[in-house]
């Protein structure tokens, strides 16, 4: 009757710890968290498979907003750059010699970080991405997919034809598990006749939004030069917002352009480390959420950042912004987690994952929490936000199905994977 | 003719990796780095012991230059309140029921803790300091130890002759692997006349100095009120800086107090973390620094952290002041791993450790680097400071003695550890 149970687990279900419990899971959903022993005896009975818990917490799976998943392959690359430096002088043209098979392995390598890494759910923005959605398909992992769209490229019509045909062949595949955006890459990057064919293909097609918005001060200054508006209030007067946006960084936002995102329904993907390493700021989070506007968190690539672990991006989340507003309580430990979490799923459009509770998609952590950082253990969402350890992610669940159990990845052939990057990394070369 | 040997190893050495060498290692000293075959083979037939170290990187231990150690016994008790609360309500009723007993233990939970997370010193700042300085002795770790004295405590006499007692016991011991300072806690629990007796104690015995200082914007307006100047000045007419000083986070500091700073050998003690969790600010590093000033890193207390893992600091130290200063190259990846290591070292007055070259102390992390968020490996300290997971660390050595090795401690009992916290828990309860 079910085909997963898991018991003899701890289970974080919103701010509670659910002691002594079982997760029943089926097609894909957790049909019922179970206290009662007589209930959990009569669902082992039932259940296909039983994995044991015990000395473990489940958590729901982490939630990465926003990432270029296959930049891995230029990790600790070139670090310490000025932006335009670093972009024109080390990233754009080893991109350059990208094709099908290094992001084929990329996207793999990231796959394999974030599942080690405790994330289930990833939003991407790049190219080659029918290749990432194949690797997406067959490691099992949930993602949200956007083919990265540069109106000033040479190749940006070809790829507003890409990130159509991506739409139409993976969008809803496997119950959602698959999504695609239409992903404009930045205003820097995307004039207003483009963004007009990207809004018009959205409508056509009935794709939503990813798109780089108010990363950078030079960014908004340059905008306003141009348009007398800032990012946010340009784009949306181009009509971008029409039925919401993710919008990825928002680091530079005026209390207008704040307005504009609640009452559009745009949503923010924060990269709390992104945004540091890169010198851009610290976005206003707690201002946001208090004008109503969903933020989830996100790692950005990780030749930005420089991996993709979003139990760093908790941890920022939930300190740095008490101490840009002297304020202890800025975002509390159960806020950043929710914005890891829950928060970033329905950045994404999912109003049914995120939380452990009953009739929510089955993408579950489990935690071993028996090790001397997690002790005592007065408080699990603390202990996550403030003291545990990415690497403490034991076994990963998503959509109801085991993608590492034990720490060995079950979908992804990690050895072989290692090899490629090695070879990647001789074809890549040094600066 | 060696105690031990570390082969088929990448050795971090300053700046660069030396790849397939060999570390010999005598009298808890590096003797020698081999690269030469030959000369391999010959120091494998000559060493006592020989450890393996394929796919790993040797690198050079974490400093932790400040914390409270015991106070894991805390961790995640009570968090995101203002600080005044916190203290008041939360953290000293809480230590009032501390006794040896709770002491030992907290202690063996944050040595566990940092020699898993590849910490191999650390300053600690306390109560019971000479169980502290037991444990230290039994684990092997390295450790600095200061007594807390705060001269508005009843026990403020006692306090000074405790930790008199505490330098004429332990400093110096087993070749300086143990040394003691002395631990005024703070301008605002220490009044101008128990300073003076502080520095005429430290003046009779010839004991350094570790203070808290300038951590919060209030500490430093009220003791302006008071003097008329900053506490860094105020503590340098007290004749404080006689013989230099470690300084704990020194978050605000004016141009001023960094020029008294660095011409009288103040070395900071910088908490990244911790300022920022307890709402504290950003400590102006870079610019400290450019002065001349000798700057580690500390974890602070677990219980305002939440954990004792260094390489989160080493982390922050090389991203958050390149937000705050909107500059890329603020603190490189090189200049973040040199404060957790041989900057820490010197502010805690180690002038051979923290570097794995020839004629310094044996203290050696082997981190296992043969895991995909290390790769591809295009630089080893970039990937420590901005990719790597404390629990990397995979073995771990301090005065050439093995400490951890494959993830298992040596010199702690950790099941019976764990059972030891759990009944700390059950004492403590909950707020």
């Amino acid at each position: 009757m079910y085909d997963l149970l898991i018991k003899n687990i701890d289970v974080l279900s919103n701010d509670t710890t659910i002691n002594h419990a079982a997760i029943a899971i089926q097609d894909g959903y957790i049909k019922f968290i179970f206290t009662n022993k007589q209930d959990i005896v009569k669902a082992t009975a039932e259940s296909t498979e039983v994995l044991d818990g015990k000395g473990q917490l489940a958590a729901p799976g982490l939630i990465n907003t926003h990432t270029h998943i296959a930049m891995g392959l230029f990790r600790n690359y070139a670090d310490d750059l000025e932006l335009m430096d670093w972009l024109q002088n080390a990233i754009w043209p080893t991109e350059a010699k990208l094709n099908d098979h290094y992001v084929k392995y990329g996207t793999q390598l990231g796959i394999a970080e974030m599942l080690r890494s405790g994330t289930t759910t990833f939003s991407d923005m790049y190219f080659f991405m029918n290749t990432t959605a194949e690797e997406v398909k067959s490691s099992g992992i949930r993602a949200v997919l956007s083919r990265g769209l540069a109106g000033v490229s040479p190749t940006a019509n070809q790829a507003l034809v890409e990130n159509a045909d991506l739409y139409r062949t993976w969008h809803g595949f496997d119950n959602h598990r698959i999504k695609v955006l239409l992903g404009p890459h930045a205003p820097y990057t995307c004039p207003d006749d483009y963004m007009e064919k990207v809004i018009a293909l959205s409508k056509e097609i009935g794709a939503g939004i990813h798109m780089h918005l108010s990363e950078t001060k030079g960014e908004v200054e340059n905008v306003i030069k141009a348009t007398g508006k800032t990012p946010i209030a340009h784009m949306h007067d181009l009509g971008l917002f029409y039925n919401g946006a993710l919008a990825a960084h928002c680091v530079h936002v005026t209390p207008e352009d704040m307005e504009i995102m609640a009452e559009n329904n745009v949503a923010v993907a924060h990269n709390p480390q992104s945004n540091l390493k890169l010198a851009s700021g610290i976005a206003p989070v707690p201002e946001m959420i208090a004008k109503g506007i969903t933020v989830g968190l996100g790692t950005d690539g990780s030749a930005s950042n420089n991996n993709a672990d979003m139990l760093e991006e908790v941890r920022l989340a939930a300190t740095l912004h008490k101490a840009r507003l002297y304020d202890p309580k800025a975002i509390p430990a159960q806020a950043a987690w929710n914005m890891g979490t829950v928060e970033g799923a329905k950045a994404l459009g999912y109003h049914d994952l995120g939380v452990l509770q009953e009739g929510y998609r089955a993408d579950i952590v489990l935690y071993n929490a028996d090790q001397v950082h997690w002790m005592p253990r007065y408080n699990d969402v603390a202990a996550l936000a403030y003291s545990a350890n990415s690497s403490d992610a034991n076994t990963v669940i998503v959509n109801g199905k085991i993608l590492m159990k034990d720490r060995e990845l079950l979908t992804i052939d990690e050895e072989k994977l290692k090899a490629e990057i090695k070879n990647a990394q001789e074809f890549f070369g040094h600066l």
